[in-house]
């Protein structure tokens, strides 16, 4: 006789997420609530990670924790709101993650998810495309496997888009993830001045220019420079910047040093970032996949690893289980900061912060 | 250092619709609402353009132009009701624009967008098809590259239907959405009588043998024919109708002539339907190709051009900032021409018009 | 000129529901309301038709037919919740039962209905796929052609999971369904005791070890063996079990006979199971198609087929006007016994069921 599998003599069990509770509620306490950098978020595009500051950066990562700190918080502010997600390139983990802080929101969502689809419409400007959603939408999310695909919709568009993905450009809603789950594990990291020793030593295991997530997270992390100790790039190429990328973050103030040996550097880094996967077209490439992380590696005590997901080979899955998994979290942080950048984006965020003359 | 794009420097701006709020308000000031020839509708198929009379076809376009000036009405009243939103064949624009209709009256959707998704089913019979839509929707929107698919459907359905498309036939509410961008734009057209001076000449590029908007767009013509001066067909085909298409529509008081020379036409015509692409199966063929329209062509001034969208060659962009622009306004109305559809259809007027024993 | 097609001359007709009303009200009769059976459901994934027993069986039964009868009572207790609606292999009916069921009960869902539309994710692990809808969604339904797929993700899962399909194993809310219709036919079967005259003799043509549909319909009759004279398996094959699986049912309590000639059986059936697809990767193939039955087959007066349906040439469409159709009835209650099992699952019962200390 068949017997059953353990797994189903049980409900499941929601994870104690104590830990994760404590955090956002120590972003909270860090730092004071302002609206004013996010009105003047109402309405704009996100295409790039240039277009955020600091400020901006911090009051969105803290709106994040407070949604995912105060549940009873949402009195759905986007009821009545359509949400066009068009995923003109592959994606189930992005797509989810928007589509799920809609939701969460209020909203109803139209999808396009199957570029054949689309008929006659795959010879169609972007520019007529986008008539089309100010037509039929609030605001549209974009992943596209062509970087000027987003630049072209907005110069007809009429209603706020989200890059989610431009060919090997940008994906700065990614990289709002990775920011707000540094900042969960140490919210000294958001001050103005950080002193000396608890600045933060961070290794990217990536290619910036072939890599949109690197490339944003770059960008984002030359807004918080002063945290930072070192910036080290860790790759097997011998080019990695586009010309003019690795002076721009310089710029900003970011001390940024290549290196080539992984676990020579493991030991000094306090957030090892690690990505493989490099979109080119509607395929990807893996690069430096020498470079992998385990439970073996020479990782510092207390040292966080992120990844956006999914994995490959580059992430074992015995790191899963220890305090470095920072990644899950990662994740799961993806939905609130999504929730508050859509709050910011479509003007509601006077129903969940005190915004002078909110409507 | 890389430049921010300028158009990331700025808000979305939300286009002035003065012109266009103007507009529907207009054909509101003209025509009285009178909900008795849409309770006649409620429950119907919709699947062919034969089906409607002047009486319900301006009375749905006044409803659209409700919806249109008065964003405020809308008390969704479609809250807890399911669409079957059915594209067996290929389609974004007029998907969308039914699921936002929906979506914007308060309704859930469940989409089919995939006809490979579909398994073993892609064998089943539309009557054991509609027997599923029975029980898991209130409504089906269906589009399908076969003529008979939506009446093999009928056959067994026991919700109402609207056809969006059924091979070379007919696509019904394309032309709603035509009639009411005309209308929209000289009210003075629905009247019982119009004075000889105050009718219109209306150019059509295209096939009405061959093209699915075309046929529907000539039958709902034939309800004004009393606001028509002429319609002037304009085709290098030498076979433009089906057996018998002409004579009903001229029984229907039409006066029809057809002509080769798109410009000589031009200086004459009040407005300009033009269209290039002709469904056949799975596929499309482009007709006419060299009768195309730009700024340069010889269009009579106040003149309207209406194109069912996406576009070819054969609507140059260079017209898109000219007074001849109607439609971008056509592919907006067609939004709220299927919310009064919807709202008729799921007997729901009563909540937007004053109906006697509205329930 | 072109005749109106009559399917169009008049308004859709609402079927009578009369006798399928009357039905579950004779269900709701037989059997008292005891929320007890249900609590324990509360957060388990379902895989298996193991984990049933005959009260729990039989309050879903009878909390479907409270839907089915009572409309007005759903409060639409899944307000905010979201649905994640993962088919990777393909189903339509399947899919649009669930997501009906969840819009009903006011929920919201994001649908996986491509498995190409997964990109890189196509190589990702089941367990990490599991991470990312504990962060994504309220409950997942899962279709795959593996039958490891649920159990791997499992392991990560802190969600409620319900296997709507894992290759040949088992499809466990089919089978709910099934039952559901067959207590709607004859309430008495739900009882403890059955006299011999009133026990049912049930046909099912199909093989038990290569269809999902029919392992799970065999474990839910294994709980109501009471009520069953005999299960005569009408098959073709040579070989229709697995080792151990007859032996199970045997245990049971099950009467089993195979037989070969269905007209020989017919006669003496009140039930008919009939399905002729097995799914095998992601295609399927077509099993016993000699097992035909048609308005000409020896049907005894009174007896009823079930089809989980799309139906093949194994059923023919001259019985659906016939006493003999409850497949059309069971593809109705699908809706209404998933409804009855997601309500359970996410421990909303209380909303609808008087439970002592509901919350």
């Amino acid at each position: 006789m068949t017997e059953l599998d353990p797994l189903l003599k049980e409900p499941v069990q929601p994870k104690d997420w104590t830990t994760g509770i404590e955090r956002p509620q120590a972003l909270l306490d860090a730092i004071e609530e302002d609206p004013t950098p996010l009105v003047d978020l109402a309405n704009r595009p996100v295409v790039s990670a240039r277009q955020f500051d600091r400020a901006k950066l911090v009051q969105l990562c803290r709106l994040a924790a407070l949604y995912e700190t105060t549940p009873a918080l949402i009195q759905l502010p986007l009821t009545g709101k359509i949400l066009i997600s068009a995923f003109y390139e592959p994606s189930t983990r992005t797509r989810l993650s928007f589509e799920s802080a809609w939701h969460r929101l209020g909203g109803d969502i139209m999808s396009i998810t199957d570029p054949s689809s689309t008929g006659i419409a795959k010879g169609e400007s972007m520019g007529d495309v986008a008539e089309m959603f100010n037509n039929y939408g609030d605001l549209v999310v974009l992943r596209d496997s062509s970087e000027q695909a987003v630049f072209e919709m907005l110069e007809a568009l009429r209603i706020p888009i989200i890059n989610a993905g431009n060919g090997i450009d940008e994906h700065p809603t990614q990289a709002l993830a990775d920011m707000y789950t540094m900042f969960k594990w140490r919210p000294e990291l958001m001050a103005a001045e950080v002193p000396a020793e608890k600045r933060a030593r961070i290794g990217i295991i990536g290619v910036p220019s072939r890599m949109r997530t690197v490339r944003s997270l770059l960008l984002f992390l030359g807004l918080v420079s002063q945290a930072l100790e070192e910036v080290v790039l860790i790759s097997e190429n011998d080019e990695n910047f586009d010309p003019g990328q690795r002076e721009e973050l310089e710029q900003a103030g970011l001390k940024l040093r290549v290196a080539r040996d992984l676990n020579a550097e493991l030991p000094e880094l306090d957030i090892v970032y690690i990505n493989s996967i490099a979109w080119v077209g509607d395929t990807f490439e893996r690069l430096g996949e020498r470079l992998r992380l385990s439970a073996a590696s020479p990782l510092k005590k207390g040292a966080i690893i992120l990844h956006p997901l999914a994995r490959g080979e580059e992430l074992a899955t015995d790191l899963d289980d220890t305090e470095h998994n920072w990644y899950f979290a990662q994740a799961r942080g993806a939905v609130f900061v999504r929730m508050a950048l859509l709050t910011t984006l479509t003007q509601r965020i006077h129903r969940v912060m005190d915004t002078p003359g909110g409507r």
